[in-house]
């Protein structure tokens, strides 16, 4: 290993563990901190990035990395890596990425009381600023980076990711979806409520339960509760968190499930590259089809719910209709709000999202049109207007705290998933069957052979190739709402 | 505020910051962390460590305290708390540091093992490689501090105090207790053990019922469980924990107060010095004073045991014959184990300990002497040998940890708490009263005023007699233990 290669092992495993301690006081943070501890909280989580910030600009890892010469395969893949991070973080002069910062968590917090009081003008100054320094950050990174503007935010959350192919995939979604839900929505059965009590115990005990049929080790890893769910930690001490409401077992349920899908990518990660640039999940796409594999192929898929249904009885002392279980596991609805759509009509909310954002940042609307660019879309995807911009552009916190250019991971991460099942089914023809007994864990270790065990050794759409033969095609997504939502195949 | 300080100010911030993210990532692995997530948190600890000795060693802090005007009283006790630390880790080599806690860390694993199998033998070679370099450690600082080499190591754990002032108070302890334990022993009522079971979910609203009424913040604060009791994070986020036995509710009654009266100290600390040396609390024998003082002197008086009586019955539906209640919780007892030791034979298990650690240090025992030194002192002291090592010299991590020179602040701190309690008798005379009426945060306010709020501005001798008009005097505990112990009192 030459000298300059390994001193940048040693400099960036300081940078990756630094990350690790703001992820585990940042999981803290939002599961058992005292609510009057935030400011303190605050100035720790400061110092650490700050000292990581510094720990990758002010040394000499820029001349090391143009000076390495990496032996092997995945150091040179690790070298690509860490070129990425630091490309990405000293391309920006630092006071740009201070005011970016200081105006987004501004932003974010008038934001909360303007969506709950559908207040869009209240938060345009805010907004615009932090859409204005984002520009200005995109035209930097566009210019030093060699990407388009919206491609050089694209690439902080989905490194390779060029909208072109977001805009190949996405244009076959659009055609094809609106017409698709007209039909499923005409044939779906009616669709009952279930109207219960689960107690919050048992609740838990049932997810847990679930946790441990997909392999996820309670000795390196947690669930917990925080008013909205996320995998954080490190791959050895994996912290994932769900919330619970006593009327609605499934809410908790499937976050569970998707939050545990993205564990068992953090904790299958290659052990041999801890603390690596290489050894880290390889981007937000990736990371969204873990989840989405373990919540919707698996975990709506008709033998899944099959398990489910007697497992019900067992912890819950209830019995409900099969079908009535179905119908609302797998019912497709036309609806306003992106965080609760299901997975037919989710990727119109994403795709409408992705045209305003690229949009934005390519100067072609302003921050003032937003609520009528919304709501143009919303009627020509879903022909439903909302009610309120809280029920439209107010809804998600992205933009208002800076995240411009990750909203098409959700998307990609889904037809990733139904590309990796499509491709499980040719080569463990039983799975099926297996879903069916709660056999889980032979899936999950397919997914780590294809996807956990490699990192970021390839770049998300060569790991996909990789993977299935195939690079990202969205075919497999829409044979599979086929094949599950058109009434004739249920 | 000139340059040199202001530069000071904002290096030991720094320090500080990363000390309060390593306590609460303590806290985490002693609370809730996975087992098998050990080995990686221990990585990310030991990167904090090395960036915070970075930060103090290899920075131009050295010239800066040369050459730094505090411009008041609070700045220059500030300048003196960071030279204290500053001197503390610069004058040892790197490589003694190292060794000295990779040799602390190895025999403390190995010494759970022997402890439990009652092997001194076995741990010998290690105890010995931890002596031989803590003597090494005391020599250096002992020539650069120009302390005594015993000395060195107190002022790491008591700033500013000297063997000689504990030598004066511990002679009186040691002339007084024997006999003193005997005749209180024989007059005191025979002991009826409280054989009960005591719901753990109600032990714990009961100890945050108390805690509540010592003002305790459960904004700003939390009560957990963990193995071994503790008061851990930070002044604005303060982590205590204690331990719950369904058959035992006056242990964690008695924890939980304890740690309370640590956790008041931290919170209490002067907030215009909030992440300052001179804003932390003022060493190990002020913060027990704390501890015991809520523990001991409030929590084992008569008073408290009167208002602790009826909240038994309210909280457990259980009633306790009053006199069985209060002889229980104020028996003395000669026994082996220091932790378990009542408040009156407790001094002479530290008193024990201090004089065999001091002669160890002195080259005046060798390690191979403990056991036998250990017995012979039992006996002096207490009349009673050890049926075993692991009843005697095995019994503490301290030394297997490499902490030489702790123990004495247990027992300074349980006579400082005698003295300040005599001081808020004489200040506020019905004390007794509110005690009675469990009105405590009027006490902890005058507490506050005098301890807690004057952070590190005077050392703890100082502060004591700032407090109380006088230096420690030993005087107050033995006058506080004859008045609660002697039958005739009762």
């Amino acid at each position: 290993m030459n000298s300059e290669y390994k001193k940048l092992e040693e400099q960036f495993r300081d940078i990756n563990l630094l990350g690790q301690a703001s992820a585990i006081l940042g999981w803290d943070a939002n599961t058992y901190m005292p609510e009057g501890a935030s400011e303190n909280r605050g100035e720790q989580l400061a110092l650490l990035s700050k000292i990581s910030h510094q720990k990758l600009v002010q040394s000499d890892i820029g001349s090391l990395l143009e000076r390495a010469t990496p032996e092997n395969d995945w150091q040179k893949a690790n070298l690509r890596c860490m070129k990425h991070q630091y490309s990405h973080t000293t391309c920006l002069p630092e006071k740009l990425a201070t005011e970016l910062t200081l105006a987004s968590n501004t932003c974010e917090v008038k934001w909360r009381k303007c969506r709950a009081e559908n207040d869009f003008k209240g938060i345009l100054p805010e907004l615009k600023k932090v859409v204005d320094l984002t520009m200005e950050m995109a035209e930097i990174k566009s210019s030093k980076l060699g990407l388009s503007k919206y491609d050089s935010l694209l690439d902080m959350y989905d490194p390779g990711r060029r909208s072109a192919d977001v805009e190949k995939v996405f244009s076959v979604l659009e055609n094809f979806l609106p017409t698709f839900i007209n039909e499923v929505i005409a044939s779906q059965p009616t669709h009952h409520p279930i109207e219960q009590n689960f107690p919050i115990d048992t609740q838990k005990a049932l997810g847990k339960h679930f946790m441990g049929l997909l392999g996820f080790d309670f000795n390196k890893g947690r669930l917990d509760e925080s008013t909205h769910p996320f995998c954080g930690g490190t791959p050895d001490d994996v912290r994932i968190t769900t919330r619970y409401r006593e009327d609605d077992f499934f809410s908790s349920l499937l976050g569970t499930l998707h939050e545990t899908g993205h564990s068992l990518y953090e904790s299958n990660l290659p052990k041999s590259w801890r603390y690596q640039c290489v050894g880290e999940a390889m981007g937000m796409s990736t990371h969204e089809s873990q989840s989405l594999f373990v919540e919707k192929q698996i975990g709506l898929s008709n033998e899944f719910i099959g398990f489910l249904h007697p497992k019900i009885k067992e912890f819950f002392g209830v019995e409900i209709n099969p079908q009535t279980l179905r119908a609302n596991l797998q019912q497709v609805k036309k609806s306003f709000i992106r965080v609760d759509a299901d997975e037919v009509t989710y990727p119109l909310h994403v795709i409408l999202r992705y045209r305003i954002e690229k949009a934005l940042i390519e100067g072609e609307i302003q921050v003032e049109d937003l609520p009528e660019v919304w709501n143009s879309y919303m009627q020509k995807y879903l022909q439903i207007t909302p009610n309120s911009d809280t029920e439209g552009c107010l809804q998600d916190i992205h933009w208002y705290g800076g995240m411009i250019g990750y909203f098409p991971t959700y998307t990609l991460g889904a037809l990733t998933a139904a590309q990796l099942m499509a491709k499980l089914k040719q080569e463990m023809p039983d799975v099926s069957q297996k879903i069916a007994r709660g056999e889980l864990k032979p899936i999950i270790a397919w997914m780590t052979n294809k996807i956990h065990k490699h990192g970021s050794f390839f770049l998300a759409d060569d790991l996909l190739k990789n993977a299935t033969g195939e690079f990202l095609n969205p075919q497999y997504f829409i044979d599979h709402v086929k094949n599950r939502y058109l009434a004739k195949n249920k």
